[in-house]
Formats: structure tokens, C-alpha cells, sequence
């Protein structure tokens, strides 16, 4: 496996997507998300997806200079509309204005429509609680996990994400789709040809299979015996992300990769940001989540990594990964240097 | 297995609990938060409650006639002191506050501190949806769910619960426990005598365990493959009630049914209410709403029943339950005849 650090890799994108035509704030926030997230161990969700994003700007599924106007309609919540840009700059828009609303209200939630794929939604909600705040971050996304009773997909993988500041540098980070994997997960599995764990996905008939090929739906978190609690928490993010901004939902929604890549997805997102000083100040929530965080890490553990909070995996990847750079898989190195060769762009590896 | 009408079931709760000493707000809360959840057929957090409630106001643990007290810092986020009361009865007051907030600010978050248990909480939520807005109530609770690599339970089954208003009269309802089953349906496994299906609890060394008797801790959600997605939720629940609302956390909350009677149990919840009118109106919302309901119902299903969008079961459950009547167990039923005789309150079955 290639690698290549992490300043190279953020150079690269850059450069790559300002070629694509995105304007500077979307650029810094389409690159930051990927570099970072990559950066992370979150490969699912990283620098795999440029390629993919290049082709959105380029072909018109995605506005590399969009005019995003918020109404404001009160004082603490609020929509977004993304002018079909990319939706890591709707994500950014988004936090800045819940984090705004938050320092005067206490809260503030922003409902994002006419926006695109946001990545890893842990970009948005980690600058958030670097600053202080408490955040979450939803979308929704096309119809590809079996609905609990049902023969086919409804709803999207649509993930729940929230950050939290504590004394230590590093914000706890929750982030997970609501199917036991990712859909990007399975996509992995696809491009190593590695077969599937357990029965995490479904056929064309909603029936379990391990083959990454034949899966065309992933089978809801709690599979087999709670099923329905993962698709439930489908349906909320969908309320939030679909319904109360007026975009499609469920099969309604364009596939990503499937979609035609000159028309827009029109996807939403939400977003929650809250002050931490509702019992004594900041600092003192910072305590108590610190002294939380030592309490969860401490707990008697069967996995030799010891108990982990959320987050920590990405903690500890992000730390070996600034030293020995980031992995880039075959497929995606192959795309790299035709986007290097395409768009006349150096690409330097470790 | 013996039926008492919803009616009669109000009626004798109602004096039970007048008898134990709560004072009217908290004895409506508290009365129709047990009776309804009976009435939609979560037995697990109905009316096989209220012996214990009874014990717990007469005996201490919780305040029945408490001075409430909502510190209201920023417009749309404030702490709501429950003064030890009963949980309904602080989560009924939240919520009032939260749908005041959200009224002006668009949305509302309360934090409440020293409550105690509130039953199932889509009382609450159901309320504010009845109401015209979206809510979301959370609890954490006493340490019962193993941790995702762990050998023993950190957090409680911390609850996500959310309503949200539609065409049809019964809101929209998700309203789970982040473990694969709750504690008190372990609970009712070992008033029945039934065997636990599958690996859904663990016994003293964190081992798998089918015999509800030897249960002493639930499998996250997720289990066993993800089971750090439900552990992670759980930790969520645990930030916005006890981190947020500087109550003890994880094994340093008092137990429910182990931890002395006389004690109060100082838990956290948290609520969240929101306006629906951010596109359109709110009978916008709601048509959105509906036709996201009808759209999941009418997916081809595996099911029998079809697929149900959550909060269905409920419903339907609460149709059969107003004509035949509220089934109550044989060990429920006992200390109903005890109540009835101890305090002087006539019982009628059906």
C-alpha cells in the first residue's frame, strides 16, 4: 500500500479540487473534511471519494460556487439553503450559524436543504467542540438499508453524529450510520473483493448474503433480533433531514453513485449546536466529560484495546497516521495519478 | 389473565398515588404516563410500576409534592431543578418549558437535574407532538448495559425517544432503549419465568446468558457484531443527562430497584422541542409527515403485519386495549389487591 502524508495529500486536494472549480471556502471545507477524515482511519468516507466529487463538480450534480442564503426565521433555528453546492460547504455554513445562534440563545439548530453528500460528518461537529460547543450533525442519504419487515430498502444509512469538548485536546466524537456498516464500508469490500462478515447485507430479495457483489441493501443496526431500532432511528434522521426541509425522501431520493452526475441531489441535513454552561461554566463541563471519558477508558475490558469511547479509534489512527502518512488503496491511487496527470498536478507519495 | 379498563385503571391509579402523598400536578403526570403507556401496550414501563412508585414517595426516595425550579440562563436552553420529584412530573413541566421556548426561539433544550425515574418517556414527547412540535426526550439510568469490549455495564439503557406530529390524530413515535432489549422486559422474563431469547443479556463475567435469573447486565444495541454503535448511544445519552446536568454518572447512579428507598436517585434527562414551520407551514409539515408514513407502510413487506413505521405497534395495541381492557399480570395484580385493601381503594376488574 502507497502512502502519502497528510500535508501532501491536503496540498493535492486542494489543488485538484480548485482545478474541479470550487470557490475557497468550498474548497476548504470539501478538503479539510476528506484530508482529515482519511487522516482519521476513516478511509470509507476520506480521500476514496474525490475522484467521485471531482466528477460531481464538474459535471454539474454539484455547484462549485454556490450562493447559500440562511433564513432566519428564529432567533434559534433556522434553514439553510445550500444552492446545490457540496455538502461539506453547507456543513460548514451550518455550524457557523448554529454556533452563532447557540452563543446568544444557548442552542441553535439549522435545517439544510438543497444541499449534496456531506462526507464525514465528523468534520463539522469536531470544529464545533473545539470551540466549545456541543454539536450533532444528521443527513439523510439514498434508500439502501432493508427496512425491518421488509424485502427492500427504504431509507438511507443516514448517520447520527455528535461532539463534545472535554479537558483533553481531542472532542469525544460520535459518528456511525444507523446499518450496522457503511454503505462506503461495503464499497471496500467491493474494490478489496473481500468477502462480508456475518449476514450485514442483503440481496436483491432482502435476503442475507456475504458476497459484497450481490448486497444491493445493508441490513439495519440491531440485525437480526432488533432490527426495527435501527430502522427507527432511520425514520428519525430522515424526519429531520427530509421532511422538515422539503426535500425528497426515501426512494425518492438520486442514488450517488448511480444517479445521473449532471443533476443535483437535493439532499438535507441538520444540525444542532449547544452550549456547555447550563450547570456552571464551560470548564466545568469539561471536567465532568474528562472525568466521564477516564471512567468509561478505566472499565475492566475483554478486547486487549481496552474499553474505547467513541472516537478514540480515530484518536489513535490520526496519531500513527501523521507519522507514517495516509494508505491509499490501489483504486484510488490509480485515480489519483490520472488526476495528477489530467490536471497537471504533482502527487507525492511517502 | 385479568383486563381492567382504561378508565377504571386511571381511576384507581390515580387514588393510589393521591394516597401516597402527590400532589396534583405530579399525580396527573405520573397517572397519565403510567395508564397510557399500559394502554399502548409497553407493559414493561406501565402500570406494573406503581407499587413501586407508591413505595418510592412514601418511603423517600421521591419528593411528591416538589418546588420546581427552571433557571432560564439563554432564551432557548435552560435547567429545569425537579426538586427530587417524580419523573414524569419533571419531564411533563420540561416539556411544557421546551414547547414555550421553541414557541418564540423556534426551538427549546432543557437539562433537568435531580429527577428520578420517568417511566417511558414518549408521555412527554407525545405531548408536545399533539401539540404541533417535533420533541425528543432522553434518561440515562443505572449501569446495566455491557460495555462494547467490556466485562461489565458502565451506562444505563438510556433511552432515545422522539415524537413528531402528522396528519392522522397519533403522532409519530420512537421511543427504544440502546440496548438490544430493556431492563425492565428482562424484568418481566423473570416475573414470567420465560427464557431470554438469543444473547440479549450477560451474566456476572460478561458471558452470554438465556436465563433471565442470571442476567445481570444487557447487550448493547448492535450486539454482537456492532455492538459498539449501541454503546455509543448510550454514551450520548449519558453526556446531554448527566455530564450536561451535572448529575453522577455511569456505576455512581443509585440503583432503581436495589439502591435504599429512602435515598433520592438524582438523574438527569434531557429535552428537546422544535417547531415544524422552518418550510412552509406547520400543516405543511405535517402532510410531509403523513406521506412519509404512508410511503414506509405501503413498502412490500416479510412481515405479516406489513412494515410498521415506529410508534405502530402502539397505536394498533392501544385500539385493542381501550375495548378489552389493560391485561395485568398475576404478580401486578397481587399488589393491586394489596393497595386496594391497604389504602381503602376500590378495584375493578373487568
Amino acid at each position: 500500500m502507497k502512502h502519502i502524508t497528510f500535508d501532501n495529500l491536503t496540498s493535492f486536494t486542494y489543488q485538484v479540487l480548485a482545478h474541479a472549480g470550487l470557490d475557497e471556502f468550498s474548497n476548504d471545507a470539501v478538503t479539510n473534511g476528506l484530508c482529515e477524515t482519511s487522516l482519521r482511519g476513516v478511509d470509507s468516507h476520506g480521500v476514496r471519494l474525490l475522484p467521485h466529487y471531482v466528477k460531481s463538480a464538474m459535471q454539474g450534480r454539484k455547484n462549485p460556487v454556490p450562493n447559500m442564503v440562511f433564513a432566519h426565521k428564529f432567533p434559534a433555528f433556522g434553514l439553510l439553503d445550500a444552492d446545490n453546492g457540496f455538502g461539506h460547504a453547507a456543513g460548514m455554513k451550518a455550524i457557523d450559524y448554529g454556533m452563532e445562534m447557540a452563543q446568544t440563545s444557548g442552542i441553535g439548530g439549522v435545517v439544510v436543504a438543497n444541499s449534496s453528500h456531506p462526507g464525514a460528518m465528523a468534520s463539522f461537529v469536531l470544529k464545533a467542540a473545539r470551540q466549545g460547543y456541543i454539536a450533532f450533525a444528521f443527513t439523510h442519504a439514498d434508500a439502501l438499508v432493508l427496512s425491518a419487515g421488509g424485502r427492500r430498502p427504504l431509507f438511507g444509512t443516514n448517520p447520527i453524529c455528535m461532539a463534545a469538548p472535554r479537558e483533553e485536546i481531542e472532542p469525544y466524537c460520535l459518528d456511525m450510520a444507523t446499518s450496522v456498516i457503511s454503505w462506503n464500508q461495503l464499497k471496500i469490500h467491493r474494490d478489496t473483493g473481500l468477502e462480508l462478515p456475518n449476514s450485514l447485507a442483503a440481496d436483491d430479495a432482502g435476503l442475507p448474503t456475504q458476497d459484497p457483489d450481490v448486497a444491493t441493501s445493508l441490513m439495519a443496526l440491531g440485525s437480526p433480533s432488533a432490527a426495527y431500532k435501527g430502522y427507527a432511528l432511520g425514520t428519525m434522521v430522515e424526519i429531520l433531514c427530509g421532511v422538515l426541509s422539503g426535500m425528497a425522501v426515501g426512494r425518492d431520493i438520486p442514488a450517488m453513485y448511480t444517479a445521473p452526475m449532471d443533476q443535483p441531489r437535493h439532499l438535507g441535513q441538520f444540525y444542532l449546536v449547544m452550549r456547555t454552561d447550563i450547570v456552571g461554566e464551560k470548564d466545568d463541563f469539561c471536567r465532568r466529560m474528562q472525568s466521564l471519558t477516564d471512567m468509561a477508558r478505566a472499565e475492566p475490558a475483554k478486547d486487549p484495546r481496552g474499553v474505547m469511547f467513541p472516537g478514540d479509534p480515530q484518536i489513535r489512527e490520526a496519531v500513527v497516521r501523521r507519522k507514517i502518512g495516509i494508505p491509499i488503496d490501489s483504486k484510488t491511487l490509480t485515480a489519483f495519478h490520472n488526476l495528477s496527470k489530467n490536471f497537471n498536478i504533482t502527487l507525492d507519495l511517502v
